[in-house]
């Protein structure tokens, strides 16, 4: 693969010509009239649309060094197609603000671009970039806003869940954390700095767990399986299942009791980023697609989410609090 | 007013707390379902929905010393709600992202919400913000996706200007600009740096013009006014008066004839950042609103834009090839 980080930058290529690149390498999905006016027109046969937003920004987010353009694109579109998924809905559209330091090579936006193109390709076919913004910041940052059409169903919320109902989830747990944990050992110089090098001299970029941080792959078609299962609450696991789990029990007004089998691993338990999905269903429900099995709910208690009696602590990332400021 | 840039910062105050002292500042609108869970639900009573984003950047895009947080969140929201305005839609919903330092004061972002609020408020009263994200960044950054219903109407494109049609404009024309002029002149300081000591000092702070600058007062309603009477052709006046004439031309396949009068000044043709909304209409249309008649629609010649048989430059500032890198 050539190097992107080579070639004229968007500075000397300009706005236009910038964007003509970018545009033809995106997804175009099937919108009822997509780029090229002051909106997008997107269909929304179900009367509603769901929508979700969420920014990535160079240093808190994402680290040049360990992660390539097509990562950085491919997670934008993925981390918002789950939250879609997470409704029960079935994406129908994405729109893309970036803005790009101006010695940044125009062939990072391509990448990026393709990024985003194989995320849509492999998670939700059919699914189109109907617009976006270009900028400029001293700061990498991408905003995605996904959208998503519920097909006459109720929306799943994160309030629904039941006493006796069964907790289950579909996707990873822990791997993504895994391969973040192997980026910050073995992926830095000496001086404790992310590094390119170190990445790839350690091996670290073959490692699977490292592609699934990089890449993460949520379950975007068992967000509507579940639905139309009847799952009666649902959300998107991207600060960690105990954190989201305790979400889930707060907003229902529940208790989630984990079962002693599987065992979770403080992984498994705490990682972010894995983009999952984490459902209630009623006990008589066959579970669908991917979901199995992690639990039952029971009646609200002192703590949000136990294990063998015992309370898991629910409390995870703040990235206010938390980001040490590097950018690497 | 109080100085928002006193106070707590985001960091020492951390995300849940932020977020909870900006959501109650926000207007809530009717989203058939508001934040809380991973999407919000929108509703889309006529079966399509329009939708635009916009990300507005510390440096290119604003500066503090020249604006307050209160202005950036009203101009954020204002500019927007005037693309969906310029589709001939009704605005039903804005998400925001937004990432500040660390070292942000809380009270700057609660400004920004009130900021937000009162341009939805003035402009777009019931469209409420039904979602959104808050993230970290070295750079204060602003992404706003707004959308719109068409209420059963055929969206306003920039492709339908025919021969014979009248071109017409609501809004300001040069205000903006003439507020910019004013903020580069009197606003900076002897070293040429933006500086807010000097806006107050030489009464720029009181200019109305400034005022337009900072925030932008868009005819939203005359946007489905001028579709109501059957405008043929549309958009918002963004990069200036001959740059997006020169795009309707270009895309309706039709050259642009301005009248002599009213004779247009250098600020009012090429003047940025007004928001007002540039239609044609068919000959024996009244024209609706605050609409004003400018020209007419002519057949394709060798330029976009004329004015008594001269060609008028169609050209405008690129943010990648143009932004000098201050940030003030």
């Amino acid at each position: 693969m050539d190097d992107p980080w080579t070639g004229p930058t968007v500075g000397q290529v300009g706005e236009l010509a910038v964007l003509d690149r970018i545009v033809r390498r995106l997804p175009a999905g099937a919108p009822a009239l997509g780029p090229g006016d002051d909106c997008a027109v997107v269909a929304a046969p179900d009367g509603r649309f769901v929508v979700t937003t969420d920014m990535m920004v160079h240093g808190p987010d994402f680290r040049w060094a360990w992660s390539s353009p097509e990562d950085v694109g491919w997670k934008a579109a993925a981390t918002n197609l789950s939250d879609v998924a997470a409704m029960g809905a079935v994406p129908s559209g994405l729109v893309i603000a970036l803005a790009a330091p101006q010695d940044t090579p125009v062939a990072v936006l391509e990448s990026f671009a393709d990024g985003v193109r194989a995320a849509v390709d492999a998670l939700a076919p059919g699914c189109g970039v109907v617009g976006g913004d270009l900028s400029t910041s001293a700061t990498f940052t991408v905003s995605v806003t996904a959208f998503g059409d519920l097909g006459g169903r109720a929306p799943v919320l994160r309030s629904g869940a039941r006493v006796g109902d069964v907790l289950a989830v579909s996707g990873d747990l822990g791997r993504a954390a895994r391969g973040l944990a192997r980026l910050f050992r073995d992926g830095v110089d000496t001086d404790g700095e992310p590094a390119r090098s170190a990445v790839v001299a350690s091996g670290a970029d073959a490692d699977p767990d490292v592609d699934r941080q990089r890449r993460p792959v949520p379950p975007i078609a068992d967000g509507v399986h579940a639905a139309t299962a009847g799952a009666t609450a649902m959300l998107d696991l991207s600060d960690g299942l105990a954190i989201d789990a305790g979400r889930l029990a707060r907003a229902s007004g529940v208790t989630l009791d984990l079962d002693p089998e599987p065992r979770l691993d403080d992984l498994a338990l705490h990682g972010g980023e894995d983009h999952g999905l984490l459902a209630t269903f009623p006990p008589e429900v066959a579970l669908p697609g991917g979901f199995r099995r992690l639990g039952a709910v029971v009646a609200r208690g002192d703590a949000d989410v136990v294990r063998g009696g015992e309370p898991v602590p629910t409390t995870g990332w703040d990235p206010y609090a938390d980001w040490d400021g590097a950018a690497g």
